[in-house]
């Protein structure tokens, strides 16, 4: 692979798509040490700020990670998830083959906030919902924090239910007879704030993908959800056809 | 609207979920200044550290914005895009009845990357491709980087339109009847680069949405779109189904 310095793409964007190039093609795996700045620089015949420049790229878009005083490693590919079919987190998880899991961080019975509320179709002085806020893991590492709030009159005594363990759609369908068939979602990036660095385990700064998620049983709203996934481990794909929306 | 300190959310997060419900309602229209930290602590009761981390957060959501010496302003509300229809930015922003523009940072015919090679189904070495990088404005405001890749035997002399003007998907259609019919789209959040900051007018850190998009005319690859689009000015909308994907 040869770079070509009278091309209009700049050297270190040539030298990051050749490198990312390589790890799709798998010239390098997951967690593997790529070659340093310096071997780089003779391997490509290119200064070491240029190849400097390459990593640091490739470090802003996830592709690999550096311990210091280690070298660069390769990250694992990002989640590629389908943003057409509705299904949920430990759903997702196991169609990859990996191990969900949860950590719950909240869970109460309350009145809505007043957007909660909208949402929900409530009236928020008088309409309780159950508040339900996970940190989701697959593997063990921790991917995203969703806060799900549901109107307590749909599933009464949820909360009894084991939550680190348990599929919330799995025990809302198998328990209340409550099938979901669609949800409309917004996604936008953002930038974690405190508490999602923490929980997510991030370095600042950080991107992340916050959604909101409204799921409904036919015409009953069932779920209004905010999610925040880690920029790091995710893209999200869809397909798009003309004279569609 | 009443603040609940026995409530599980915390106050600024109470407070923050206030202030958004009552930008929406219309209670403070866009670009309107909003009451400053110490107006905030005496109308909810809070403290001015509790004003200021419901303010910090509604920044960083791209709510409000902030003036040096002047305070805290509504941002207009996000663009709210479709994730399902395929159009170009000029067809979206003439939708939404804002004024298109572009300004083109890169135009040129060459041999493709590996990667943009792979992506339109094209040899690497000999087929040549036309590279059309644009900076997307609507009403003079940059919200996106645009770069394409189309097969030069697709679309020969494309390069001679001026794309500061035209809608590259209405030429496509007019002067090479390659009608896009659907695309497969990626989008990912991820730390702006110090050239999207500088072209988005950004502040670092800023976050943005990464694309990838291939687009086709029945089964012929036409286009591979990389873009980046402002995160504090875009979230996109798409509806799920079950059973989908």
């Amino acid at each position: 692979m040869q770079l070509r310095p009278e091309a209009p793409d700049p050297l270190y964007i040539q030298l990051r798509d050749t490198l990312e190039a390589e790890i799709r093609a798998g010239r390098y795996a997951a967690h593997q040490r790529l070659p340093s700045e310096r071997e780089l620089s003779a391997k490509f015949g290119v200064s070491r700020m240029t190849a400097r420049q390459a990593l640091l790229e490739m470090a802003r878009n996830g592709a690999i990670y550096t311990r210091a005083g280690k070298g660069t490693f390769v990250a694992e590919p990002k989640i590629d998830q389908q943003l057409q079919a509705l299904t949920g987190f430990s759903q997702e998880v196991r169609a990859r083959g990996g191990r969900p899991a949860s950590r719950v961080l909240d869970a109460y019975v309350g009145l809505p906030s007043p957007d909660v509320a909208v949402q929900l179709r409530l009236s928020s002085g008088s309409d309780e919902v159950i508040c339900l806020s996970r940190l989701r893991l697959a593997d063990g590492l921790p991917l995203a924090i969703e806060t799900a709030y549901l109107p307590l009159s749909l599933c009464p005594n949820l909360l009894e239910h084991d939550f680190t363990a348990e599929s919330l759609y799995a025990v809302l369908e198998q328990d209340y007879g409550l099938r979901l068939t669609q949800a409309e979602q917004t996604i936008e990036a953002a930038l974690a704030s405190p508490r999602e660095l923490e929980l997510l385990q991030l370095t600042p700064p950080a991107p992340v993908m916050r959604m909101q998620r409204l799921t409904w049983a036919g015409t009953v709203p069932v779920e209004y959800v905010v999610s925040a996934y880690r920029g790091d481990r995710y893209k999200f794909r869809s397909v798009l056809r003309a004279g569609a929306g």
